[in-house]
């Protein structure tokens, strides 16, 4: 069975079915109707394309469905906000399977159920590719919204977690690369379902001075971030987080942590003296916070040398 | 020059540059912050595409700006809204000219500073086709907002302006019809610069028991809203007001006016009593407001038969 086979109304009742089943409102009116919101709120959108953000000879529709909402979800979490609401644009080219279409909202459903956020609207179109663009509505923490804009000479320049990992995952699912099948497994859902890092980002959002995630790589993102505080940084390379398991491929591990995008992970910064505290906080709720670097005034130094002669620094998209 | 000569960051600093310029927030954080809001929103999400909701042989990237702007806007229109801020994801074609993608920008600014809200973020992804998906965050008018389901039996079933224009529009666009220069060159605008009809809904939320706005034909859309009501209908195909140039071509009008889309027009029922006083107010507005029905217990009746018997009632998505 092909979308084309049940149409847009048939996807909609598909979709109002299950939204219904578990309390929901999808769709049915021409705007979704939030109630009882607070007064500040974080809003964000990113689309993902099919063969540009992911490739469905080795992702599910479930596991773009995921995708597509976790990486909108860490745009929240990277402002220090947790997720309340989405609604979602969906593109259909008209043969993909229903099999690939449903997977997607139910990947879609796992996401927002993961996340503890509610889908409530969304459009299906047809076009020559399968597009996904959830927006979703955050809360900012008390003490936030955390902007990339104040970080501050001085402050440590910190990240969650560890790097690499959905970069890794990528080379493995092309085939790339090898790995034994634990190692293999766990990398390629780093890659398939990252996780956007909500519970980090509300800890940080009381301390960090300037705060993004990591989407596209931690030399474009670091650069990006500085920018938009208008200072400079000195970066320790051997200092940066690699996944262990990457460190076990045939792979330039500190590359992947450099420059590989994805990992969903938060990049931060935060006065020195909060460092300690925050990252004990952290560890409490089995999180790491490593610090690779400190905040200067203007030059951005990565591993004693300019960040320009590093070259290209990471994924962007649109370039030949 | 094409998009994929500056790439995304190239196009962001396009983006960036404009939005200051006008005081407003346009990415630089990984989510827009948003003041100040109302406990009560409407959220809505439209996605148009390339190829099936706009042809870039005969619409400027203005067109597709505007217009995908102005469907969504005509979503909270129709729930009694007015809209308030909005999020676009855009996925470009790598050969799209700069001028397609530099006018795709300042439609949506036009049609953000016509309906008076503002663009607040957006995310750009390369792809095979152009596609466009704003989200848009709107606010109930206290009497609001109207959904689809109130309609009662007895209620007058009415509709704002007149039908027909956009589609018409869009058979001159392709060539298919003639018509003198000046019905040409509105009736065309109709089709790719069609306005949302935010002040009529803005009346109609104080009185409208059902409203909904007619995006993919009239029959199709008066289904919805009887469906969603659970009531039945009896339209009389002589009341449907039909756009006056739409009858100088040499198309069946009528047709047109019944199955033809995106006119954006309102459908709404109201109580008998309210009919008169309501279309008072529009027409001060230079609205006005025709009734073409009446709501029924149970069957849909178009014209002295059940909507059925009309066959295809209008636009869906994937359906071969």
């Amino acid at each position: 069975m092909r979308v084309a086979d049940i149409g847009e109304s048939g996807l909609l009742e598909m979709l109002t079915a299950r939204a219904s089943a578990r309390g929901e409102h999808w769709i049915g009116d021409d705007a979704a109707v939030l109630e009882e919101l607070p007064a500040r709120l974080l809003y964000t959108i990113d689309v993902l394309v099919e063969g540009v953000d992911f490739d469905l000879s080795f992702a599910t529709g479930r596991d773009v469905g995921w995708k597509s909402l976790a990486v909108n979800v860490s745009d929240i979490a990277a402002m220090g906000g947790r997720p309340l609401y989405a609604v979602t644009a969906v593109t259909l080219e008209p043969d993909t399977t229903l099999d690939v279409a449903q997977g997607l909202l139910e990947g879609l459903e796992q996401a927002a159920s993961a996340y503890d956020l509610k889908l409530v609207g969304g459009d299906i179109s047809g076009g020559r590719e399968l597009a996904v663009a959830p927006a979703v509505l955050g809360v900012p923490e008390a003490d936030g919204p955390v902007l990339r804009s104040g970080a501050a000479p001085g402050d440590v320049i910190c990240v969650t977690g560890s790097l690499g990992a959905a970069a890794a995952g990528l080379l493995l699912l092309k085939g790339e690369v090898d790995a034994p099948q634990d190692v293999r497994a766990r990398l390629e859902d780093r890659q398939l379902r990252p996780r956007a890092r909500v519970d980090a980002g509300l800890v940080l959002a009381g301390v960090a001075t300037s705060m993004m995630d990591i989407s596209d790589g931690l030399l474009v993102d670091l650069e990006r971030l500085m920018l938009a505080s208008g200072t400079g940084c000195d970066v320790d390379v051997g200092a940066v987080p690699i996944d262990p398991d990457v460190t076990r491929l045939n792979v330039d591990a500190g590359a992947l942590a450099l420059r590989g995008g994805e990992d969903l992970e938060l990049l931060c910064t935060l006065a020195p003296r909060d460092l300690e505290a925050t990252a004990a906080v952290l560890s409490e709720r089995r999180l790491t916070l490593t610090r690779v670097g400190t905040v200067t005034d203007t030059e951005m130094i990565v591993g004693g040398k300019r960040i320009e002669e590093w070259g290209d620094l990471g994924w962007e998209h649109l370039r030949d």
